[in-house]
């Protein structure tokens, strides 16, 4: 029987990586039959995030803003697609330290911030059946 | 202005490939500190599927059950990882029919029965930035 958490409390978002901020825009708006609610430069990440809002989840597109970013590093790679999914956690601090107890490589040691004002941390693709999973908290 | 249409109402899961499902399910019961609440095999699609749940939103694992299967030809050209995203709409022949005059691309003309008892059509991923979309909604 496994050590039961919860600390996981829901999907926050999906990335998915894009080529062209405005293209992305205007296709997922037609697809969703709504327009984002938030457009967002995260210096820190070197992307432009644009929000889409669908009842009570949300859908970020990310470009790249310069050929360092590692949105740019995916996207000569792959191409636009999913590039990560981001999951609220209770506390991310302590959900951090359960990880690292339990194996999981973190790839930031301290929670960084990220967009919408938000405490994130990122763990490994190849602890997560090949998907680059975010956790994340609002910032207080 | 865009003509707002709020048909897809939230994301209904998310579909990660995966090689080995065991496997698979040790390491996400680790990461969401809670077991999956369904296993369930869609012989339609060649796959076997498993079922995460955080509040109300949904994981889905999906291994290939014959060489045939979609999910196998995923994994071969890229190993375990995001597959697609599923999104709940109202009423689905209308979505179809919308995103058809839109001009959007789907995978199959009449809805085709999924997993957990639902309706579901898939969107070209050229038309969705690389992502394979899912609509889907429950059977009556």
């Amino acid at each position: 029987m496994l050590p039961m958490h919860n600390d996981f409390l829901s999907i926050e978002h999906i990335g998915i990586a894009v080529e062209n901020i405005e293209t992305a825009i205007t296709k997922y708006s037609l697809l969703f039959g709504c327009e984002p609610y938030r457009r967002e430069i995260v210096e820190s990440e070197g992307v432009e995030t644009v929000f889409f809002q669908l009842g009570t989840h949300k859908v970020e597109l990310l470009a790249s803003l310069n050929i360092q970013s590692p949105i740019q590093k995916f996207l000569n790679k792959r191409g636009s697609g999913i590039h990560h999914i981001a999951y609220a956690v209770a506390d991310i601090k302590e959900t951090m330290q359960r990880l690292q107890k339990q194996g999981f490589r973190l790839l930031n040691e301290a929670p960084k911030k990220g967009a919408e004002n938000k405490w994130v941390c990122f763990i490994h693709p190849k602890d997560a059946e090949g998907v680059l999973t975010e956790i994340c908290q609002n910032i207080n």
